[in-house]
Formats: structure tokens, C-alpha cells, sequence
């Protein structure tokens, strides 16, 4: 059951003065954990909550002694340098350090005079990947990706038959999970250019993102435990930002039979920020198969995720290159679209997981899949908005973009907004292309 | 360069007399390493090296203080709960510890007194995971076995074309990595029924394995930087075997277009012991290509991988059904092969891998695919064996098998063996198939 509580009330504000601002990411009623440290002093990364342009670093909130029983566990959780035992204390934690917090951070706190010393400002501060990720696994849950994308491969038959029925999803790679701000070096690999008869090596010349949400998993499943479809959102920790960088010209020559490899192992970007499933509570959305799709299998299908399985979230992608940059100039948006137009729900993503028995640790990721709307400058990727390359985004500085070049930064940005409720952002998430390593 | 030194004499004998027997799988000349502990005392785990039928409680012999320098470094990090410290150490500490336990073990060595006592018997020790897997990549390199599968899709057109340009691989699942012994239930999921219109859902019908070796990685590299081939097998700390269970029934409904997912991840088993690769000196074979194969990319090619990049392996897969298990009966042998026959070779794997900046860590796992030889009766999954189910397997005791039923008991093994050199084996890796959750 989807519920709001006093940490939803739009009216709560805080004595974090920035948190009040009509635009901002962070009003008390988000909360979102990210792990960070001062820049430059050699500090140990801890984990923090964002208020306005504040951080509360929870390790020296935890060691003030405010918060206490179950909130003090999980606050104590939350300060480590990563936040997987946090994740793995479950959900009845998570709801009572929001709580807490929310009770603390509101004006008139008593909490006040010994939590503003814990604050460091988001202006001053690094962040790391949030979790140790045992597993990456990204999904594919837009049907306008999907078919925009087999469009390209199979004019004629552009989704594939298994797609209405199987949450199609496939392992990514842990390792190469960076957080946002990284650059990273074009990849270089194999390819089969159109006409050629055999393969060729070099840079990539078609690099691309993917605009897709994060999924942390919290709770995990014994190996052998399937986890059903109603008890699947109290696995999940939040909701972050990520960019599933893609070499396009590679995954076309690799991807057969096994899936994608090298296209996509070199970088994958996470925002710092983790925004709670409760604090989305405002925006969920029901969820129903359009006329003619077939109703998911029993265990794809739940009461409450028919009833507000889906999330409300406005997505938006911006590209800045390296001569808008040097002009001073903002980034260009490029796309904007909504994860109200998934296919499949979280939950879903879950319950289909694990139930061949998929065991499933907290700290685990799950990619959304490029998220992908129904018209076309709705795609969360170059290759769908530029047709495959053949019609190139003009950008405002006259500079055009088939695929991304060297030093061109992308940003993504996600927010939920609705008259009667507060403002919830994700921030951003961004990485920049540095040159191919020579 | 491939080279012998004295650990590899076939003349040295240990004072572990069980470690001179002709068709032991650990002699003095093999030393593989595991992490064991007694079973059913609530010992901690930690690593081992097993010499004829016992351990080496490298934990125990590390404090003897026999070891020195850069060994001694090294056989601490052996001592740990997992060998993911002994990986990173690189090349010279392996080769070091190597050489150290060779001498210490050696019938005559002043070392017995003091190592005597670190010995456990293989018989009472239970095994663990040996690393903390971060990430677990699987290949395809048996040409035969994708010929073989490729067959029952695209009977004309059984191979791929990037097939022998691309070393193809996909990212695994790590947290379902088991250790040999381990039952694990039928996965259940969705699968789409010749000539039915819509999917079912249920315990899969064609349970399956795929006898295979495993890879671990040693010494990493950083997000960015390729591994040349050249320098490849400095970054692999050994092989073991490894057996990765697919539902064909599942694999074939969700494999497309981003390749195996829930067919694969319910479980796959590793052996406790890993080999050194420098253990596997004598068995190096040269690598080439069969007239008509393109030579490989100059990423994948090297002098020292056609001279020496291949493995003399000889691998076996056992079926013991619960009927014969009851009947005190031998498993029987349904595949014997080699891993001679791979298409792509380790240091291969390695380039590939990393050629787009791909970071791999120590404790990495790679499996080198399904190693079916160029003849039916060497294939290494029973898709294969049984012509996709068609031909079941005759059992000595009357039974047959198409698939995999629930009871059933799978063993590989693997062994090098030729005149002039010592055997070295690679232990068993045995698994059990329970029934389907209810």
C-alpha cells in the first residue's frame, strides 16, 4: 500500500533555509541519501542526506545523538563509507530514519543546534558510487525503445515477439560504474562497417547515451527464494539517475547471440543522489496495459501495482559541448519525456528477477532501459533521436550532433512535480568524453 | 614466454605420501588453491593448497614462519577467507609461493617438521567460493558448441559471421556463484511452447549444463587502460572448472535481443580448487587457425599466444541419476573432450575484455563457454548430446535422459596428462538438481 504521511506534507519546511525555495531538488520532504566528502582534504567518504544545498553528513549527525531506536541504527548505517548496510536493514528503517530526519530538519527542531554543525555544503563537496554493486543488471522496460530501435534492425517487425510478456533484461558490468562527474575515454573495439567484408578497429565513431533510471536494490532474497510481486517494493531502496553510455557501432557487430558486451562495459554513470521509494509516494502513478497488449502473468500481476505501480517522474537530458563550454554557454536539452511511459514497473522488475530463484543483495543495480517516450524527441538516446545518425540534432550554437564527440558532457536530470505536492528532484547526473587512448 | 622451472620436475616427490600416487590430481607439481575449513566445526574458512589427499592450511602454515620474502607476503594473503588478496598480488608473488611450497613440500625438506600439523584431510574439509567475485563474464569459445546450437536455430546458417572475428562474451550473474556440492532447485519462469500462441509459466522442462572452465582474474586494470595481449596471462591467477546450468526452455523464450538472463542465473557452480596457470607450463599447446579462419585482429594475435596460447585440458562430464546414487552406482560418463579445441584462447579473453577500457579486478571470473570438441560425442551440454532432446541418452542402468531431471547429480572433472610430465588434475565440481520450489 502506497501511503502519504507527515514527511509528504508540502507545508513542512525546513531551518535549512535553502530547502524552502519553490525550485529546489531537496526540500525536507525528499531526503535522499548520496555518499560524499569534502573536496581535496583527503577526508573518508560517509554518507549524507540532501537538504537544499546542504548536506547533513549522517556520520556526525549519527554521533550527536538525536536520533534514537530503529532510526538510530539505520542513521548509524547511513554514515558508513558506503551504503549497502543501510540498504540491507530494510524497510521498516528506512521509514524510521525518514522520519526522524524530517522531524529533525523541520523548523522550530530541537534538533537545530546540534545538527547545523553536521552540515557541509553540496557546493564543496566529492561524491562516490553510493553502494558496492555485487550486480548490475539493466532491464528494458520502454516499448517505444524497443520498437524504435528494432525499427532500425527489422523494419517490418520491429518488436520482438517475447517483449509484451517477458520484462526482457540483461547483466551489466559492476565495475566500470562510475559516479557523475566522471570522464571517460572513448572506447575503441571492433566494428563492421556497412559494405565491408571484414571487421575493422578503432574508436567508436557512433557513442551514445542512454537515459535511464537506477533502481538500488535494499533487502535482498535467499538464492532459491523467489520474492513475489507484492513484497517486491520493499526490496527496493530508491531511485537515481543513470547513463548507459553505448557504443553503437560495436554493439551492432557484438551482439550476437549473447547480447551486448564491449559496447557498454566501458562506463555507466550513476547520479550521486538515491531518492527513497517513500518519498515518492506522492507521484505514483496506477499502471494497465493499453487495449490489444496482453494482461502480465500471475506473477507480473499485483493489485497494487495495477493501482500505483508506475512513478510520475519528468526526465530531461542536456548535452553541452566542448565549444558551448568555452562560450559559457548552458547545455542544450535534447530530450525530455516521463517514466510514466514504461512498460513494465519496478516491482515487476523484481518479482520477474527473482523468480527462477535469482538471488538479489542489497546494493544490487537495476537499470530502467533507455526510457524512451512515444514520440520521438521523447527518446533517451542519439541513435533514436537522430534516426540512426542519418538526421543530426541541430544544437543552438549552429553545431550539429549525429553521435557524441570528444569533450561533449551530458547531463541527465529527473523531477517529480504536481500542484498539492513538494518538488522532488534527483539533481543531475553527468560525464563528459575525453579522446579515444591513443 | 611459457617456461619450466623446478616446480614442474616429474622426478619430485612430497613427504604427503598420498601426493605420489600416478593418478593423484594433486601432486607436488600441481598445488591448486582453495578456501575449505573442517567441516561441521564452525571453523572460519580461509585458503589452502591441496598436496596429494590433504590441505595445507595456508592460514596455519603462514604463521609457521617457513616462509620469507615476497612468499611470505604472499602466503599470508593465502590464508585469508578468500584468495581475492592473493590475486592482486600479481605474477611474482605467485610464482614466488610457488616455488616455496614446491621445496617445502618436497620429501627430504626441513619444512616437514613445522607443516606437518597445517595438514588437513580432504575428507573432512567443506569449501567455500574462493573469491568475491565482482564480476563474472562468460565466453563462447568453442566453435563446435556454436555450431552445434546455431544448428537448431538457423539450420543453413549455423554460425554467425562475427563469430570468428569477435571472441563473444556476456556478463553473468556473481551472486549465484556456488561452490561444488551445492543443491540448487529447478528454476521456474516463462517459456513459449512449440505452436502455443501465448507463454506458460512453470518448472523448466529442459534443465541443462555446460561444461565448462573457469578463469580467475589475478592482477586488475584501471577503468581505461587495455591489457595488451602480450601481458595477458600476467593477469590471470588460475582456472578451474566450472558448470553453467541453463534452462534451454527459458534461455530460448527471453534470450532475444539481449541474450540469456534468467536461463543462466539461477545458479552456477565452480570447483574448489583453482590451478595456477603456472601449473599448466607443460600443457601448453600452440594456438593457430584451420585454413579458411581469418587470422585474428593484431589486438588478439602474439607471437607467444600462437606459440603457446592453447591448453592440453581433457574434461569430462558424469551423470549419477538418483536411481543409480540409490543403487551405490558410479556416475556415468555422457562427455569427454578437450579444451584443446577452443576457438579463443585465455590471453585472448583477456585483450578482448579490456580492449575498450574495460577495468577487470582480482577475484574477477570468467567462463570460457560450453567446450564441445569437434565430434557429437564431445559435446558439453545435453542440447547437444540429445540433438536438442530428440535422442535421449541411453544410461548403463536402463535410464534415459533428455534433459536433466530432479535428483540428478552432475560432475566435471578436468585433468592434464602426458608421458614425460606430471599429471595435474582440477578436483571435481559436482552439482544437484532439487525440484522446483512449490
Amino acid at each position: 500500500m502506497i501511503t502519504l504521511n507527515e514527511t509528504h506534507d508540502p507545508a513542512l519546511r525546513s531551518w535549512v533555509a535553502s530547502a524552502n525555495a519553490r525550485d529546489c531538488d531537496f526540500p525536507i520532504q525528499n531526503l535522499p541519501f548520496a555518499v560524499f566528502r569534502r573536496r581535496g582534504g583527503g577526508e573518508a567518504f560517509r554518507g549524507g542526506v540532501a537538504i537544499g544545498d546542504q548536506i547533513l553528513d549522517m556520520a556526525a549527525a549519527a554521533a550527536t545523538g538525536v536520533f534514537s531506536g530503529e532510526a538510530e541504527d539505520a542513521a548509524s548505517a547511513a554514515g558508513q563509507d558506503k551504503l549497502n548496510a543501510l540498504m540491507a536493514l530494510g524497510e521498516p528503517a528506512w521509514r524510521a530514519l525518514r522520519l526522524s530526519l524530517s522531524r529533525a530538519l523541520r523548523e522550530g527542531a530541537a534538533e537545530q543546534s546540534r545538527l547545523q554543525s553536521c552540515l557541509v555544503p553540496q557546493a564543496e563537496a566529492e561524491y562516490d558510487v553510493p553502494a558496492r554493486i555485487g550486480d548490475y543488471t539493466d532491464f528494458y522496460t520502454s516499448v517505444h525503445h524497443a520498437t524504435n530501435i528494432g525499427k532500425q534492425f527489422r523494419p517490418d517487425n520491429p518488436l520482438l515477439p517475447n517483449y509484451k510478456w517477458v520484462p526482457i533484461g540483461y547483466h551489466g558490468r559492476a565495475s566500470s560504474i562510475v559516479v557523475s562527474g566522471h570522464a571517460f575515454r572513448r572506447p575503441s573495439g571492433q566494428t563492421m562497417p556497412p559494405g565491408a567484408d571484414k571487421p575493422g578497429f578503432g574508436p567508436s565513431k557512433r557513442l551514445d547515451i542512454e537515459l535511464e533510471l537506477g533502481i538500488f536494490i535494499g533487502r535482498g532474497n535467499a538464492l532459491g527464494e523467489a520474492v513475489p510481486i507484492g513484497e517486491a517494493e520493499s526490496h527496493v531502496f530508491g531511485i537515481c539517475l543513470l547513463n548507459d553510455w553505448s557504443a553503437r557501432d560495436i554493439q551492432g557487430w557484438e551482439y550476437q547471440p549473447l547480447g551486448p558486451f564491449l559496447s557498454k562495459n566501458f562506463a555507466t554513470t550513476v547520479s550521486p543522489w538515491i531518492v527513497a521509494l517513500e518519498a515518492l509516494a506522492p507521484y505514483r502513478l496506477p499502471f494497465s496495459r493499453a487495449a490489444g497488449d496482453p494482461q502480465p502473468l500471475p506473477y507480473l500481476d499485483s493489485e497494487q501495482n495495477r493501482a500505483a505501480g508506475a512513478f510520475d517522474i519528468e526526465l530531461e537530458v542536456g548535452l553541452r559541448t566542448a565549444a558551448m563550454q568555452q562560450a559559457g554557454q548552458r547545455e542544450a536539452s535534447i530530450c525530455r519525456t516521463n517514466y510514466r511511459h514504461a512498460y513494465w514497473t519496478v516491482a515487476q522488475m523484481v518479482a520477474h528477477h527473482t523468480v527462477n530463484g535469482c538471488n538479489l543483495q542489497a546494493g544490487d543495480l537495476f537499470g530502467s532501459g533507455t526510457l524512451s517516450g512515444p514520440t520521438l524527441d521523447q527518446a533517451g538516446a542519439l541513435v533514436e533521436l537522430t534516426a540512426g545518425g542519418k538526421t543530426p540534432l541541430q544544437l543552438p550554437n549552429g553545431e550539429t550532433r549525429a553521435f557524441l564527440e570528444d569533450g561533449d558532457s551530458v547531463v541527465l536530470r529527473a523531477w517529480c512535480e504536481k500542484p498539492g505536492a513538494s518538488r522532488i528532484g534527483f539533481g543531475e547526473c553527468w560525464g563528459t568524453v575525453l579522446p579515444a587512448r591513443a
